[in-house]
């Protein structure tokens, strides 16, 4: 089971990301072997960065600190569930559990689109909420650079 | 329909990347107006970020350009089609339209998960590939702060 102190910790942080005028009510702490080894608030607006949700922010400060983009072994503390954007971040950083106070229906109650969001990942590309336009005439010249990286033996791979 | 030269930007930035040592063969611009606002390529593994993602960069930047983190009225053009954590980024930014070339199976084809990530985002939280553990005995707490932020005139919404 999850640590008390660390979801204390990450809602103190939606606190004080509030109360800083930094932004949207969240807040996330990244631990590994019982340490705090990144953490964050939501600082989309006071940064106009769309992305800077607390989840995101954690994570890079995780594996700036651990010096790897693999966050195996780690535990993620958030205040509410995840949105898709930082479940995606979640999956790539490969944290191995996630610990949430709030559900879905928390977000919904307070106005937030995060349930909402969900509904385009599985959709179609087609019929997603705004276009994708694919433009294949430009394939070859895109595929060329996915094989050159994918054939190398030095690039690193995910 | 899109314009070929800012795919060809968004390729050549995928190749800039991979022949840099940057990260995965993945490139982005934003437009607007005509305009490049926004650009970057994957800097994954160079930058010990997860999240360092050609379209997170782009987007970053765009916002950082126009001093706001709602990018409606901006187009994103990116060499292959975006991942679970870029769509959600992409939903975030508002950008209302996305061009790509190439299409999801590419991406299998050269052995990268983007189609496999997907694949939680349809699942309930108990079921997806890593544990969400609810902590509910912290709502209280957790939920006095949605409702600060909800009730302030002061904050700002998305």
């Amino acid at each position: 089971m999850g640590e008390h102190r660390f979801m204390k910790r990450a809602i103190e942080l939606s606190r004080e990301g509030v109360c800083g005028g930094h932004g949207f009510p969240f807040g996330t702490v990244i631990v590994k072997n019982d340490e705090i080894i990144g953490e964050g608030f939501n600082q989309v607006p006071s940064t106009n960065d769309p992305t800077a949700h607390a989840e995101v922010i954690a994570i890079r400060k995780a594996g700036a600190r651990l010096e790897t983009f693999d966050l195996s072994g780690c535990d993620l503390y958030v205040n509410g569930v995840p949105c898709c954007m930082c479940l995606g971040a979640i999956l790539w950083s490969r944290v191995s559990r996630v610990f949430y106070a709030l559900d879905m229906q928390a977000c919904v109650d307070i106005g937030l689109p995060h349930e909402h969001l969900f509904k385009d990942f599985s959709r179609p590309l087609g019929e997603r909420s705004i276009p994708f336009v694919a433009m294949p005439e430009l394939n070859h010249e895109a595929r060329a650079v996915y094989e050159l990286w994918a054939n190398s033996p030095d690039t690193i791979k995910p």
